[in-house]
């Protein structure tokens, strides 16, 4: 089986391996791109040479290349400390070098832009009914969204190094195909050329598997832990497994298909051929149904109308009958996987709230090891749309992993 | 997460953790063993020295440490080459170091002692019916076994390293405590003190995951796959899940519950306490019951029924009502994991001709991806009570990490 850096060459680490395809400039500048970006406090060019044992006289070239690349920036000087020289700190290089998100969802299309230090610079999410669609009208669609968006953050002075195309579906990362997206009608097709985004470099990911990146990331309150599994709820619900900070994929990375997790077999059938899928139950449009709502209603009806119920006299919380199913698919996977944590994502960061009491009691009747150990589900921080963030991340990661290449 | 060799201590690998660890003579004792043991040809003292790399007066001392441990045996020597020496085989010494697998299982109890060549040199399995039985009594017997087969094996001139007690279920490998075994009705308990097997070494460990690692050694047949999913159908079923030829073993040990995966939420109550598991259709008890016999039959019984029917007049194969249920939870698997390989151990292995169909069109039908994989559904090659083998091959394995502590 493959671990993320393989399958999706998303988490490739430092090592002996890459010391030998790289010459050993190329090798040090990525050493002290490295401190640059991965210490939090910002550090100067003193620091790091102590932080990556090179000489000082190395450290400062190598610093004035990143500099003079973007990729790095210098601060103020600031004077204090027993040297008495000034020291320049260091630190990501703002609204330079930018990674590129792009995604299509089935009720949405997505471009979103970070930059170096991890801001977002650019956000566009246009909702849109992508059941059953064309893929090159709506590629094609993407592709001019992507194109305005370049456009502008280039004449603002920015560099896109890149981007990853999001799909809800089995893709295949050897070939670029996306095998399968059964919520949006879509088999084995290659989406980068129908973007028509001639030279920029764009390579297509699962959604969840992103979202789940983005989340690992840490979001603004709490940090990710080491080891979850991240559930992406959206009209169909993927999958990502995390272990140890870097993502599981099996063997082709088509692991996390917990929306066609069996909820009850003399259950509806699935958009992918199957009857009683969890998506059936689970999925925002099956949601929508369930609760009188239109299937394509805007999440905040369905989380106004929890609410007023709650609110209703009498009433001690509308649950979604969601919960159940979804109980009932995660505890499948925590019998199969033995993970503790359970990460929200999509639709159901908002939901929550709603459906936490039925997840935790299946969970506790179904899980053999429930008795044992905590398991604990909470809400995604890493925000909505979170494969975008996950994309565009995933862009500027590749970079500081040859910054070389930009030198 | 954790894998083999952490949570199980079974595939711990000699690297550079291990050599700073071991002295320098320790470290190339363990190499020179490995040379031995792990090169399909017998080699020579010349041909060590080579395959390690170490200098032949090194090697020759050091060979001489094995041998006289007993674990290490030399040949005849052969005359021919072009060194004109005569060149003294060596291989991994018979009936001297032996490990030995213990297991209680529902219908049950089991002692087999391995040596070094592989060789099964004691096989006893008592059966039994141990559903909701008494954990002191029945390791107090199974200790007795353990005791007359360890008496035995010493009266023949060889010496126990160690035992590993395989347990149908949720084993804690840090506290060495069963925390439970639904189908036993055991919970929360310290097993090898009841042994009363004395100074003997003796570790617990989940039943599919020694299975699974007997797997992984290779059948007569056809070499294990690096990754696949091992399932143990017995009274329970477990499952392991081998990644590039080590366990992947979740955060505690505790993954492939497979037996209480959900194939019909208005199904029975299983023995875990929630319904429609799977261990309540493709239980050698459910399957039993199924085929009309009584539920401690032996499985000779229903492969004799199934034989039956298959030549009686009009007959096209009598498929096993338990055949969709397991293709059910095996498709959550393979969706949850990616996983192209399957291998069924325990009472499916014999069984694997009259659930074949249902198993392949129900991974057909469910798994997404399944019109892009080639799934392949295996009988086992390990053998019947394949957890006996594993265990006294763990043990054996140990033994080959350290084999210092035995010169």
């Amino acid at each position: 089986m493959t671990t993320a850096g393989t399958a999706h060459e998303t988490t490739t680490r430092t090592g002996p391996a890459a010391a030998r395809q790289h010459s050993l400039r190329e090798h040090n500048l990525e050493l002290v791109a490295r401190a640059v970006f991965e210490v939090p406090e910002p550090l100067s060019r003193a620091g790091v040479a102590a932080a990556t044992g090179l000489a000082r006289a190395t450290v400062s070239t190598l610093v004035d290349q990143l500099v003079a690349a973007r990729l790095v920036r210098e601060l103020p000087a600031v004077t204090g400390g027993r040297a008495g020289r000034p020291a320049v700190p260091l630190v990501p290089a703002p609204r330079s070098v930018v990674g590129l998100g792009l995604e299509v969802n089935v009720d949405y299309l997505g471009v979103r832009v970070l930059d170096l230090t991890g801001d977002v610079v650019v956000d566009r999410v246009v909702p849109g009914a992508l059941h059953d669609s064309d893929p090159a009208l709506v590629l094609h669609r993407l592709g001019d969204l992507a194109r305005e968006v370049c456009d502008d953050v280039a004449a603002a002075g920015m560099t896109v190094a890149g981007a990853r195309l999001a799909l809800p579906g089995l893709v295949d990362p050897r070939t670029g195909l996306l095998e399968v997206a059964p919520n949006l009608g879509w088999s084995t097709l290659d989406p980068v050329p129908l973007l028509g985004l001639g030279d920029l470099p764009v390579r297509i990911a699962n959604e969840a598997k992103l979202a789940a990146l983005a989340e690992l990331a840490g979001g603004s309150d709490v940090a990710a832990p080491d080891s979850f599994v991240f559930v992406s709820g959206d009209v169909g619900i993927g999958a990502a497994i995390v272990v140890d900070r870097a993502l599981f994929l099996g063997e082709r990375g088509w692991n996390g298909e917990i929306g066609h997790v069996v909820v009850d077999p003399a259950g509806p059938r699935c958009s992918c051929g199957a009857f009683g899928c969890l998506e059936q139950y689970a999925g925002k449009e099956a949601m929508m149904r369930a609760a009188g709502l239109p299937p394509d209603a805007p999440l905040a009806a369905l989380v106004g109308l929890l609410t007023e119920r709650d609110t209703a006299p009498g009433a001690d919380g509308a649950a979604l009958p969601a919960g159940r199913a979804l109980g009932s698919a995660l505890a499948d996977f925590v019998n199969l996987l033995d993970v503790s944590t359970i990460v929200l994502g999509g639709a159901y960061t908002e939901l929550l709230p709603w459906l936490r009491a039925d997840v935790e009691a299946v969970l506790a009747d179904r899980v053999l090891a429930a008795p044992f150990v905590d398991l604990e589900v909470r809400a995604a921080q890493a925000g909505p749309q979170a494969a975008l963030t996950g994309g565009a991340r995933e862009v500027l990661r590749a970079v500081l992993a040859d910054p070389a290449a930009w030198v």
